[in-house]
């Protein structure tokens, strides 16, 4: 198999265990920003999860849904976004730009979700390529991408479409030099076997949610494209590598010590989202997984420590 | 009275209270270091309190206790320090930056009060020139200090060398031409009189805390230089305004709406230290105080917007 030097960026080992910022650190700084990402990179966690979009004019950009969500959104004015919520692949990059990505509405449920999030004005939904260039500038060095697709469900014309986010963010990526510090990353399998014919050179990562488990509000526009996993015959580690990934991202509340040595019995790497809590955490820790995906770096950092571990 | 510019960014105002970093922010970042300061301007809060000793070689630098915190300090090897503290005016300036001040052993009373704290490596005890330095960068512009002068209580020759701290303090602040950006703040009064004397252009802010309410784990050195409150024959704020002060800066637990009153009716702001819990930063603004010092400013931002404030 090849070997991705990037892997050992997300590989655990005896006294290790990865950590990788969510969106950033969004329990502390506001999600999928640039500012977010120096953050976590300054505190010494290296590896970003991050969710990439194609907008109207095809250009990737960083932001988590398809839909921009009111409660972290204002306009140019700086009030609060109301209505339904604008689609990203509708909009251009410069009509993306005008909005302020700085904060959270604490009247919203998402809002009440992460109260220590700084609040922040005049930032802007980064370009994929922004983050690319950062990672290749001195103080970006060490700075690993686990570059999550997200297909365009709804998109006319199907596959095709739906899977063209493929071919620009490989191709910035191979611009960006970055192919052996990236992982790409999606809910949407049939993104990734794509990612396997047109970027063999990169590692892939597959994600997963077993749907008892939803329950977090205002996350995932991706549960609709993720594979069946009942129908699949086997456990979700063997079918992740029978697709050729390297590492299997699930759902944290799905995650049992009995899969996790599967999925290393499979060669796979395996990373947890999103455990935030202590408790959780600490679950993480014990059933072994190479990475923990959280959006308390710092929290995570100590927890770690006072198990005698690094990251 | 001598119109201070510095003061308008720690008055408050309809619609504003002004938040003030506790160390830069010790619930997020290492306290007293570089990256925590920039942290806390990066996210839009300008005040910044910290704490200046002096070095054996007669540097001023931040951290907070004559001696180091054995629970904060870890030597050139990456070992946490243990046996008796270090003090910082028996070390140069050379050997303090031989320690890393990058994070809290989790296993210490002090380390738990802050589990979010980023954990880094290779940060350093900044001199007071750095942070000056720093706030005449474009990066630091509008960045203000509130100064906390340490006097050393037990340092032979009594109050000259006791106050010899000031006229450092006061000469690099004028070399760096911040004299308008700076509030020299102290809990040893008569350092605040020999500031008086010696820098009267600046504005002087006095700590307070009363002795029953002495209870933070890890806190201060500077309780035996304090005035006898209860000797004072006067309430606080009225002793603070007869001493010339501008600004009173009570523990938040001692603060009641109508000191504050009586504060304001004297013509001082002021800003409570240290509200760190949603219920204490609510306690903080319902009874009217001017600023908030804290070691979550993110939080603290959120509490103020869902009042509809701003800092």
């Amino acid at each position: 198999m090849t070997e991705f030097p990037q892997l050992d960026g997300f590989r655990g080992a005896p006294g290790v265990v990865r950590l990788i910022g969510h969106r950033g650190a969004r329990g502390v700084m506001p999600e999928n920003t640039m500012e977010g990402f120096a953050f976590t990179l300054k505190i010494g966690v290296r590896a970003m999860e991050f969710d990439v979009v194609m907008t109207r004019d095809r250009i990737p950009v960083i932001t988590h849904n398809h839909h921009l969500l009111n409660a972290a959104t204002r306009d140019a004015e700086g009030n609060w976004l109301t209505g339904p919520e604008p689609k990203v692949s509708k909009l251009t990059l410069a009509e993306l730009r005008q909005f302020d990505v700085g904060g959270l509405d604490g009247r919203t449920v998402y809002g009440r979700r992460f109260p220590d999030q700084a609040f922040m004005t005049g930032l802007r939904i980064p370009r994929l390529a922004d983050l690319l260039e950062f990672a290749r500038r001195p103080e970006g060095s060490g700075l690993l991408l686990l570059l999550e697709m997200k297909s365009e469900p709804a998109a006319p014309g199907a596959k095709g479409d739906r899977l063209s986010i493929v071919h620009e963010v490989v191709r910035e990526v191979r611009d960006a030099g970055l192919q052996e510090r990236t992982i790409l990353h999606s809910f949407d399998w049939s993104v990734l076997e794509e990612c396997a014919r047109v970027a063999p050179e990169m590692p892939r990562s597959y994600l997963s949610q077993l749907p008892e488990n939803t329950d977090d509000p205002g996350e995932d526009s991706q549960k609709s494209v993720a594979p069946d996993f009942d129908a699949l015959g086997v456990s979700i580690p063997r079918a992740v590598a029978r697709a050729g990934g390297r590492m299997w991202c699930p759902y944290f509340k799905d995650v049992t010590a009995d899969l996790v040595a599967e999925a290393h019995g499979l060669g796979l790497l395996v990373a947890a989202w999103t455990a935030n809590e202590p408790e959780d955490i600490e679950a993480m820790i014990d059933a072994g997984v190479d990475g923990i995906i959280t959006d308390y770096p710092g929290r995570a950092q100590r927890i770690l420590l006072s198990r005698g571990l690094r990251w």
